[in-house]
């Protein structure tokens, strides 16, 4: 019967969420019974998308997100001890399941935590946001904003394989640097110091075919104006408004340009890409193998630490996908 | 040899245009050569697109638009003097043409303005909006904004006779009460005096599949605010944004709502239903003449105060499609 350490939402964030708004419960976890699993969690996932869900969140309650376990005792014929699970029961250490909600992981293919990034929700977003919300054909030209992020990082290198021209944005100059040194974009710069549209014009002088939306507020406007007619601006985010308080960043100015140039913004969330799990993790692991496709995560210890890593994600702290290790 | 009077855009507006920003200027036209006719203008169309169309425009040129014409001579084979003819050379009392830009019109299945209102651009754009770009299914709730314009009124009439729930925002208490009274509309309401979130709310309590943009600001972010999981917003126009000049109108600070909703906006112009012309007219033509599908014209006289009906699209002075009478 272990003792299950969880971060609990103590209060609903204002503005940019702080330590104060999380607190760390401790929980006995009963042994598993008839059908269920007992699953320990080894790394847990945090993800600006969380933010816009703790507006909605009920608190005194332990947070939800994607982790990586292992079963440690089944009562459950799908399971046994030593399988790992992708699952949604993030921010605890143990937790109790009937099997609903899991997916048995292949240990072989990709290291584990990499289930949390490249070859798990922000893969899937990058994959399924680009090529189906995007429609992205062969050669197109697409701008990323956070295109250091799990998601923004992995939708560059795919427009790269699909024979693109990438060009991102990031919020240092380190970052801006290892993007075309290391992942290969064409072209980026630093949303806070360079100006988006002439960084624009500079790396796609005739347009821009696609902008994976992950930021708003000055990049969007930059993309509109830049964008080329039947362009597609798939949002998957808008990470500059999610920790909007009582004023809120003013939205576009000229969402005009759409009309004319026949613009398409959608909105999309991965559950919508589910049935291309598949294909997507063959053609992703395919892609790590042969070198096309790298990514990087920062991992940072223990789940007291959780909130801080969650925080660390919107004063640009992570390079690469932010992982939790729990165990 | 006619002397024809036009319009000239004398300057670009900055802001709301002014009659200072037009000129009369009176020409001779010559008689038509081998292959042209001379066409005089009997009607021609002040529409709101045109002030976008101003910022690009050259000064010191006639201004163009569509417009309904008589041919009056022909040294082409396929017209004849009589024709009557839709045209995009508006603006001008006459004019002479090689055929193209000339469409035949049948007068005997509306009356000839008509085709400069329900039966012709404004029509198209509502009709191709609403079923193609904006997808409407069979009895889904619509929201239009502009409603008592030439455009909107056609689209919330359509959305009735597609079973669906057509709401309506318009800039005075009579033009609304004559939404729902005479134009059959659910609900509709004053975008003046009243919040329009509130009034989506009171008008669709389930919300709306579809909001049709001709207006921005506030109704555009009430309406992402109220709209249900894969709602469509197609971009005809965005009113409130025209006239912008130096402090551009802000834009909806809500897009976040796009992204756990599916939502599409997607910007189209007329052009791209142009395939569906003939179809367009039938259906319309028969609604017209069943009494399903009502319209109104207000109808200012004179070449020499077309600026005065362009500028009053800008203030509310029209009721239903604003058409000036040549002749």
């Amino acid at each position: 019967m272990p003792v299950s350490k969880e971060i609990h939402l103590k209060s609903i964030p204002a503005g940019m969420p702080v330590a104060d708004n999380f607190e760390l419960v401790e929980t006995s976890i009963p042994d598993p019974g008839d059908g269920e699993v007992l699953v320990q969690n080894l790394y847990m996932s945090v993800d600006p998308y969380m933010r816009g869900r703790m507006r909605f969140a009920t608190t005194g309650e332990v947070l939800m997100g994607a982790a990586i376990g292992r079963v440690v005792a089944s009562g459950n014929p799908d399971y046994s001890e030593g399988d790992y699970v992708e699952n949604g029961f993030g921010w605890r250490e143990y937790f109790i399941a009937n099997g609903r909600g899991l997916r048995k992981v292949d240990e072989s293919l990709v290291p584990l935590s990499a289930y949390l990034g490249v070859m798990g929700m922000p893969g899937l977003t990058a994959y399924g946001g680009l090529l189906v919300t995007g429609e992205m054909k062969d050669g197109e030209t697409v701008f990323v904003s956070a295109a250091s992020g799990a998601v923004g990082n992995v939708v560059g290198q795919i427009a790269k394989i699909k024979g693109g021209i990438a060009i991102g944005s990031a919020g240092s100059d380190e970052k801006v640097a290892q993007l075309t040194s290391e992942f290969g974009f064409d072209h980026a710069f630093n949303y806070k110091t360079a100006n988006p549209l002439k960084e624009l014009r500079k790396g796609a002088p005739e347009g821009i075919d696609i902008y994976f939306e992950n930021v708003g507020g000055t990049q969007l406007e930059a993309a509109l104006t830049h964008m080329r007619a039947y362009g597609r601006i798939p949002i998957c985010g808008m990470i500059a408004h999610y920790n909007d308080d009582k004023t809120p960043t003013p939205g576009p100015r000229n969402l005009t340009e759409t009309i004319y140039k026949f613009l398409t913004l959608k909105g999309f969330v991965v559950s919508a890409f589910e049935e291309m799990r598949p294909e997507f993790q063959k053609d992703m692991s395919d892609w790590i193998k042969s070198g096309q496709l790298k990514y990087h995560e920062t991992v940072i210890e223990g789940i007291e630490n959780a909130p801080q890593a969650f925080m660390g994600l919107f004063t640009g702290a992570n390079q690469g996908k932010m992982i939790v290790k729990l165990a």
